[in-house]
């Protein structure tokens, strides 16, 4: 294949609070014929995902934030259309972390290019059930939630990529399931999933009235609780959580786009008399469960024991709605912006 | 022995706030002559800890509330004047929940009495740094905290009974330790432990002022909170905290008396890049650690490596006065009250 063009989103400011279009910008560049150890690669597929918000804001984080005038990254799946590196032949499908963009030409370390596994599941899957979001449900359930036959465990967030897998592994590992979500069409699916409870968060109120709604909804009390929301949330799972429960902490969506601190949970001291543990989540602690991950998620998906849903976008022009709609609830399952 | 007597202390009224002597009252008892399986035993010392401010409310928790008008208890060393009990005689020293009160004559398994187990320690240290407080700071540091040679630990209340032994077993694993008291002469007493560096947090004003103070204290940040205090310091810890960090959460004595509920801090996002790991400590459950404790910490204290200091009120009648005196910071290491 000859030069090309790609075009790639590029951080326009840093959002004040809520990220707004014009916090984005476009532009066109060169993908030209790859020289001796590159590859050219034509993206099909990008993922948006909430931590990218973080990114935006110019803190010093777990990862460094996106530089304004430069492109945006993240994951995404690719097809390489030309090789000048011995690992790589054109037709290979690749997962990269150069989202953002229809394509590039690069040395494929400096992007994370790995060669996609062969598999029954379509590429974007990749990006969702049996990628990062995946993993993140898997081992943060498993390993930091560690739910035993019985319990109840308590998802929040839970129509979206993590949370809706959570809440099937979590019913596969024989436990109680409640889950949350905004808006009666998430609380459907989640019914048809197989939850136990469903809270429609935005019917119930925040505060106190989600509180009761969980109380309610758990009336044992719960054992686990996977965040994703923060906030009350967070307080109403302090305030249900029986002793020795266990909060795998993977996001906090209600408070990402806050312009100024928001207070934490008033119920802190409880943590002493239950033996709370809050701990913080992030898939790249946990690689060595991704073989074990991909065998069962497969075998799962198989089996008919885990579904998923997509909320796809199409085009790059339309990726930062898509970024934009995941902070508005408007997606059930993995939001994916279709590139190809 | 014949009958005595004995004064002991009940709840008069559930403190609103902080305690005052008027939410206690005292009463005289009978101590009669042991029936078939009783022991009457003199209370030598009795403890005062800040958990029973917990207690003195009218809420659901890991504990019981005490009832108005009854007894208060908790932890106390006596010594068995008269028995009619076989495993128990005249002259035993014995450690019971029995404390608030100069002596009773009961079963000895209805008010958790055991004999004291053969030491050269003083018996009092048996409620201090042989007892609950010492197994607390071993085992939460240890088990929860898990310290590492070379890391940064950091505590607050570092001058109370569970703070400075924390501090000094810390040292004593070969980390830098940190420690916040409020008042020179609690710091001075730390500084003389060994503490590498003691924030005044009264003289460091609270909030931000805090947080500043511990970032100089521990420029490469903390990797353990041993937590007594809550609000501000654990906003403070958070906010240095280094990846991985541990926090047990022992206390949160700053907010005990307030009442209304205060909010919690307003870095929670922060535990989720940071991966930390916050979780409650109770003493119940590493009774299963009581055996290693003992034997480490009797062989710390005779080589000096673990010092201890107590604050010591005379007479029955002082007991609510060294109670009020925990939320007053009126206490360098253990709090008594010497009873006989």
């Amino acid at each position: 294949m000859a030069t090309a063009t790609s075009r790639e989103w590029r951080l326009a400011a840093r959002p004040a609070g809520e990220p707004k279009l014009s916090d984005f910008e476009i532009a066109e560049v060169a993908v030209p014929e790859p020289a001796e150890g590159e590859i050219q690669v034509r993206n099909l597929w990008m993922t948006v995902d909430p931590y990218m918000r973080g990114r935006m804001n110019d803190v010093k984080s777990y990862t460094p934030p996106f530089q304004i005038g430069q492109p945006l990254t993240g994951g995404a799946i690719g097809e390489v259309t030309a090789s000048a590196h011995p690992r790589f032949r054109a037709g290979d499908l690749v997962s990269s972390m150069a989202g953002w963009r229809e394509g590039f030409t690069a040395r494929p370390e400096s992007l994370g290019v790995t060669l996609l596994p062969a598999s029954s599941m379509p590429p974007q899957a990749f990006l969702g059930v049996l990628g990062m979001p995946g993993l993140t449900a898997y081992a943060g359930l498993l390993r930091i939630g560690n739910p035993k036959r019985g319990e109840t465990v308590f998802v929040s967030g839970a129509a979206g990529a993590v949370g809706s897998l959570v809440a099937q592994i979590a019913k596969l590992k024989g436990c109680t399931v409640v889950a949350s979500a905004g808006g009666s069409d998430k609380c459907t699916w989640l019914k048809s999933l197989g939850v136990d409870e469903v809270i429609d968060y935005k019917a119930v109120g925040g505060g106190q009235g989600l509180t009761e709604a969980l109380r309610r909804a758990a009336p044992n009390g719960i054992d686990v609780y996977f965040d994703n929301v923060g906030g009350d949330h967070l307080t109403a799972a302090i305030d249900v959580a029986n002793l020795h429960a266990r909060m795998p902490i993977c996001g906090m969506i209600s408070i990402y786009n806050n312009t100024r601190p928001a207070p934490g949970p008033h119920n802190m001291a409880m943590i002493i008399g239950k033996r709370l543990k809050i701990q913080g989540l992030l898939v790249s602690d946990h690689a060595d469960m991704q073989t074990d991950f991909i065998s069962d998620m497969t075998d799962w998906i198989g089996l008919g024991r885990v579904r998923y849903e997509e909320t796809v976008f199409e085009g790059v022009e339309k990726a930062p709605e898509a970024f934009l709609a995941l902070f508005s609830g408007g997606n059930i399952g993995k939001m994916l912006v279709k590139l190809a």
